[in-house]
């Protein structure tokens, strides 16, 4: 990111008919969105662009989620139909969406809006040893990479990650744990709904994974590439090393890409340990009730924008901020100075 | 609000493919809009129409703010010509704008957009008596009432609370303390932005201002319409009593309205004292920087939507809410249930 480009847009805050500071968390957006153009007033973040990366996982054996697996599968197909929330949120904010099957436990019919990449019909069991391959990880993160440039390519200017995949939430929980060094239990969640007995045994299987692949729990792994490589490879999903490929391309074409929830927190983890500047070149769209997201993003150094206690996944807590972005953006190309105006300004 | 509407939205929202109450707050801000329309699923909170109340301070005497009074008419200039933060937030979420002149403390020339309403040139100094008569606080809850209505025959099913006045957040810390029973220092804040001792004189001024009019600090007002518009009298701004009318004007026509900030929820402390079941008809678009807005929607009962450290005013933050609403509601018209998307539901 530009920092001559954040610090323009700092100034140009500063002269416009608001008292200063008063956006609050909308101007260091506006600023970082600025850094990411290496352009003050920055681009609109107009059309933004929801892919959803669909995959399933051999943990869900392990009795991590009362859904099941052909779950992931079924809304594939209600995400082409337009039944599920994340169709109903991108046609409110005006996102368009993309399914990516880099996957998915079945075959999943080709479609308007459905693309295949599918590397595996589901993960290995990361409880037991790796989730994937290095390849298989390599082969997710670049057909990631590759979705976010044809994105940017056919003209969008803010892409949106989502995510689907049930039992992805207890990879997320792993793979933010020996990013970040915490214990299973402080990141491990309810998903989309497990009982107590049912929470336990999750953050059992949590803990089993770490050790069966090698990691000491509360320890986070050491930097660099490889080790990131190897660790999101080991606990990732293929969803999560695609959206961390996501990650990557929206930096590598200096776009702003919205995380969605923990799912994305986990990926970006990955994608910042493989590439620390990508971290950058993210906006955390929201916090979601899992706890592992508040550690993922606190790791990150981002700040989410909306905070309703969503814990749905599908891109929907990004599509909500993206309204946020584009009016912090808007602002710095349509409020009127206090010269222009001719406000008075605030006396000193 | 209609309880049966409620029970009906609360039961769609479990069909419908996600897990349940996966949406958070927006589950219950789905449920109050249909209780409001008693109807479900409620009709889209679209268009939305943003009225700014515009009024001047006799307490800008007393050098509780660090702007010039005649910043009030010159930001109404500025909303007319299109340049506020407000109007960009309005172009972004699809808002119109109208301004209504209630008491600012100039001649402000009318155009379009720009409707008068001045009950006086600005209120009395309320750290030294009564800001506004009983007449004029009527006078500005009917205009309100009248607004509300207008922009509701003209098939706005949204209404979004925004206010201009210098000075306007020290006669919002009198009504909360009084409406709440705090003590001044706990709902007096910064505002837009006063300096360490102006901020100690400004909790100063409240304080002569609860004792002027004969109240006792953190003692409450007496329940009732009687009590309640004597208070709205005594400490409120014209822009408050207006936006209090505005609120029962929305709540008669049963149409949602957007509360902004401190200024908002001081007035809706005052709507919900002449009528109880007004709060109902509220939704909470932000939380504010400012202490006593907090302390005010706590009162309401109400849960803010939006939390960037905003302290604008204008209607922004309520701006910024209304993308969300407009998704809550869209979720209830659009997504699919498990049954007609062949989705498996959760194993119970």
């Amino acid at each position: 990111v530009d920092p001559v480009a954040m610090a323009e847009a700092r100034t140009h805050q500063d002269r416009l008919t608001k008292p200063r500071g008063s956006l609050g968390v909308l101007e260091d957006v506006a600023v970082r969105l600025a850094g990411i153009a290496a352009a003050c007033p920055p681009p609109m973040p107009e059309p933004a662009a929801l892919a959803i990366f669909a995959a399933d996982h051999g943990v869900h054996a392990q009795g991590v989620s009362p859904w099941p697996q052909e779950v992931t599968a079924q809304m594939v197909a209600n995400f082409a139909a337009g039944g599920a929330v994340a169709n109903a949120f991108a046609a409110q904010v005006g996102a368009s969406i993309t399914v990516v099957d880099v996957g998915v436990a079945a075959d999943v019919p080709a479609g308007p809006g459905v693309i295949s990449r599918k590397i595996a019909y589901g993960t290995a069991d990361l409880s037991e040893g790796p989730a994937m391959t290095l390849d298989q990880a390599v082969d997710a993160l670049s057909a990631g990479i590759e979705i976010a440039g044809s994105l940017v390519a056919a003209g969008n200017r803010c892409l949106v990650t989502g995510d689907m995949g049930i039992a992805n939430t207890t990879a997320s929980a792993a793979l933010i744990c020996v990013f970040t060094g915490r214990e299973p239990a402080s990141a491990t969640g309810r998903g989309t709904g497990v009982d107590d007995a049912m929470y336990q045994h999750k953050i059992d299987v949590v803990r089993r994974a770490i050790e069966a692949n090698g990691y000491e729990e509360a320890v986070a792994v050491p930097e660099g590439p490889d080790a990131a490589l190897r660790a999101l490879a080991a606990l990732g999903g293929l969803e999560h090393a695609a959206i961390a490929g996501f990650i990557l391309g929206a930096a590598a074409a200096r776009v702003p890409v919205i995380l969605d929830g923990v799912i994305a927190g986990a990926a970006a983890l990955a994608a910042a340990a493989l590439a620390p500047e990508a971290a950058g070149y993210c906006v955390a769209g929201h916090r979601s009730a899992e706890p592992g997201h508040a550690v993922a993003l606190a790791h990150l150094g981002l700040r989410p924008l909306v905070d309703l206690e969503l814990r749905l996944g599908e891109g929907t807590g990004g599509l909500l901020a993206h309204p946020l972005v584009s009016a912090a953006v808007r602002v710095m190309h349509e409020v009127a100075t206090f010269d222009a105006a001719g406000v008075a300004d605030k006396e000193r």
